[in-house]
């Protein structure tokens, strides 16, 4: 069978898969178009048809027959069962050297078991995270593949093209690591993303409740925020939110907004991999099972009785100076978020054996996705300079800022706890560099008591071995490790 | 095949094995004991027989032989692949009618296939919880059986002779549900666990650290508290083990043990399992989170350089105050975890139609079990009165606490953080108290970044309906759910 002469494809017209057709198109590649009804693809060409050039297929045999050789599939359709549905549809088709590709939110276990089995039937099978949305699918995600070093020479190239650029000007696009490494770090993204949002989310209302700012006061201060070292994505169109009036009752739109958040399931991902990993995110942890909590209206109407705290009104320069307080907290509380975030890349990458650049996740990053974010070429910048550095926290520069922070940082958790304004994820990182530097930790006590109960044994800091006191007899210490 | 004389069997003859199988011949049963290996087998009738009837069996053949029918076979052997091949060699030996129960910590979901494969065969198979340790096991656990009701018909009445006895009498065993759902409740059990340890850890921390006490002025502050409303197994071990000195050394036991925590996987299962039912267990995660921070060396000695705060002395009257509000602060927090557990069991309950009684739950903890606490006795009788109250933070003598503890709560979380010592699982509980109380969340804002980027919709309080803003155009409200 000869080729066609689309150099890629796209199968799964909904806005994700669309919009990268037409990147791509637009980016000078001709692209084959394929959905399960025809009527998608219809449209796609009759009003974008002259971005580019498309070649419509109203059957999957069409569409593989329009492709160039080695064939590039990328399947734009529903994680989970469909995805498999779909990948099975074309990998009837294919052939070996092929390259599937599956831009969805794919889990990263389910990425490695389709890797697996498509590899034994001689096709690249590449699972890749895309970030950016539907605007940035468009203009330029940052992209993050998994797969065969080979897959991603002939596909690189392409990715290079379509992807965001960082202001440096490199392509927001990197060659992450083998099988399901570009969804795993897709994955982490998004859990840092769920933090990043818990953050801001805790600052507004700090602002608001402990502050006494209004919303379009807050959107000053974050357009000011932004200006810094804070200066993204997400602190950007927060202020926007909060200068928005909702048209129809003339409030502050973000007081119409009912305050129950959603999730879809990238965030929890995270948490339940970082368990089994055994890395501690308790920030992400904190900022999935915030949104979770706000969903739970049973509980929470239950719960509304409960008395808070007396709250005494802030004069407006001790405000100005509250909110300087915050930036630092929320700045310290970030950095603490990404830390988790690396930390949690580096062991899934030794677990999987995927020898993740730590250095390039941070750069391709910097442009296309939702937490694209100044200080993410200083995180760039950290790991370029010491590839081996155990976390974040021990960068000179970052600890230089969490030291100088440290003190805002304090007053403003102490003020949420004192004015019963929640801030689990501030409070969490702040436990968590507390924690982390901390030269005795209480687990000492704790593995005292899993050897009373437990006989679970215990170590000793003054030698080595494994222990464990007859705490039922004498207690004498016996040395359970045969040493 | 005319059946034995013996009322139970147990195979795997380890600890808990052994002394399952002592507890049930001390009752007056006749225990038929088996193990891979007989030499335990032989060693256990040796140095027991003496406390009972014992049928030791060399072989499965001749331990099957020896049970009554329906047969009742106990396996304690270690939970997952071991566990399968036990069962699987005894399914083969035993009859329609017949009972498998796993006394181990299997996780529920494993517990559930094998219930369905068993009953397939006409088996009954019991999964069950045994909590208390190795000193539990022999004078009386707290034991959560699950599996159908004919299975609890045969088995409950000798789990009830075995098990141990609250302080009214009853036995702490009661059929908790179908299938999976005795080792479900045993998972969350050991969930809350991991709680009541970390926040039990972080008071005697702060007592350290901030109110400056010695380890054995902190055991007498916690005999105090085993008093009142804290009694409890692990309040009064904590005591011992901070009153206990080091033999080598001569210096506090507390402070010649290694400080990183160990754990064995059942709390990490029950936040795993938690942000899969889509309940907040955020304390339960800190648990799970610190203990495994603890463990991570190279972070903590990269963070090590990392500054804290300066630290005021306190004098002995401000300590002693401060030492009341430690135990507000503990109670209340406590309260948080166990209303986050039963929260859990009532969402795995009618997830899996388990029909969990949370009632009894309390009931059969009171005793027995690590977390055996006075305070179960209130949990048991909030459930009974309400059996659908919807959060424990609803029941009104708990509420009333909580609002007394208020502002003690805040107090010490504030000083732990203006210490610098880190309180972890206090900081999250005060931050799901306040966030379940909330009238209103910032989860509101995050709706509306998440409509901003990626037009996921929001509802709004003033009407039905999912909206939709054109943030990228006129800002217009479109409704999205065609109402």
């Amino acid at each position: 069978m000869s080729g066609g002469r689309a150099q890629i494809g796209v199968t799964g017209l909904a806005v994700m898969g669309r919009n990268l057709a037409r990147n791509f198109a637009r980016n000078g590649y001709t692209v084959a178009v394929h959905n399960r009804t025809y009527g998608r693809t219809r449209d796609l060409v009759e009003q974008f048809g002259g971005e580019g050039d498309f070649v419509p297929a109203e059957t999957a045999e069409e569409f593989v027959a329009a492709l160039e050789r080695p064939r590039r599939v990328m399947i734009m359709v529903k994680a989970g069962g469909p995805t498999d549905t779909v990948i099975e549809e074309f990998a009837e088709l294919l052939e070996p050297g092929d390259v599937i590709i599956d831009g969805g939110n794919a889990h990263f276990e389910d990425t490695r078991r389709r890797e697996a089995a498509l590899r034994e039937r001689g096709l690249h099978f590449v699972g890749t995270g895309v970030s950016g949305g539907e605007e940035g699918a468009l203009n330029g995600p940052s992209i993050m593949p998994g797969g065969s070093p080979e897959s991603y020479e002939s596909l690189g190239p392409m990715l290079e093209r379509i992807a965001a650029r960082a202001p440096d000007g490199t392509p927001c696009t990197t060659h992450v690591g083998p099988d399901g490494a570009g969804h795993f770090v897709k994955m982490v993204h998004n859990g840092i993303e769920y933090a990043d949002m818990q953050l801001i989310a805790e600052a507004y209302q700090l602002l608001r409740d402990v502050a006494g700012y209004a919303p379009d006061e807050i959107a000053d201060i974050f357009r000011g925020w932004n200006e810094g070292r804070l200066g993204s994505y997400l602190i950007e169109i927060t202020a926007e939110v909060l200068t928005h009036t909702d048209a129809a009752t003339g409030a502050p739109f973000v007081d119409v907004v009912a305050d129950r958040a959603e999730q879809k399931g990238t965030g929890r991902w995270t948490v339940q991999t970082a368990l089994g990993l055994g890395t501690p995110v308790p920030g992400i942890a904190e900022a999935v099972f915030a949104r979770s909590l706000s969903g739970h209206t049973e509980l929470r109407t239950a719960a509304s009785p409960l008395p808070g705290p007396q709250r005494t009104p802030m004069g407006r320069d001790e405000a100005a100076d509250f909110a300087d307080g915050v930036e630092r907290s929320l700045y310290a509380s970030k950095v603490i978020s990404y830390a988790q975030g690396w930390d949690m890349i580096r062991a899934g990458s030794e677990e999987y054996d995927w020898h993740i650049d730590l250095s390039d996740v941070a750069a391709i990053w910097r442009a296309g996705c939702i937490i694209r974010a100044r200080f993410l070429d200083r995180i760039r910048a950290a790991f370029t300079s010491d590839p081996w550095l155990p976390t974040l926290l021990a960068d000179p520069e970052f600890a230089k800022e969490l030291g100088e922070a440290q003190y805002a940082w304090r007053d403003v958790v102490a003020a949420s706890v004192r004015n019963g304004v929640p801030a689990p994820g501030m409070s969490s990182a702040l436990a968590y560099y507390d924690g982390l530097r901390a030269p005795r930790l209480p687990a000492a006590l704790l593995q005292a008591q899993r050897d009373y109960f437990g006989a679970h044994t215990y170590q000793r800091t003054d030698r080595e071995g494994t222990f464990h006191t007859l705490w039922g007899g004498d207690r004498e210490e016996i040395r359970t490790d045969g040493g």
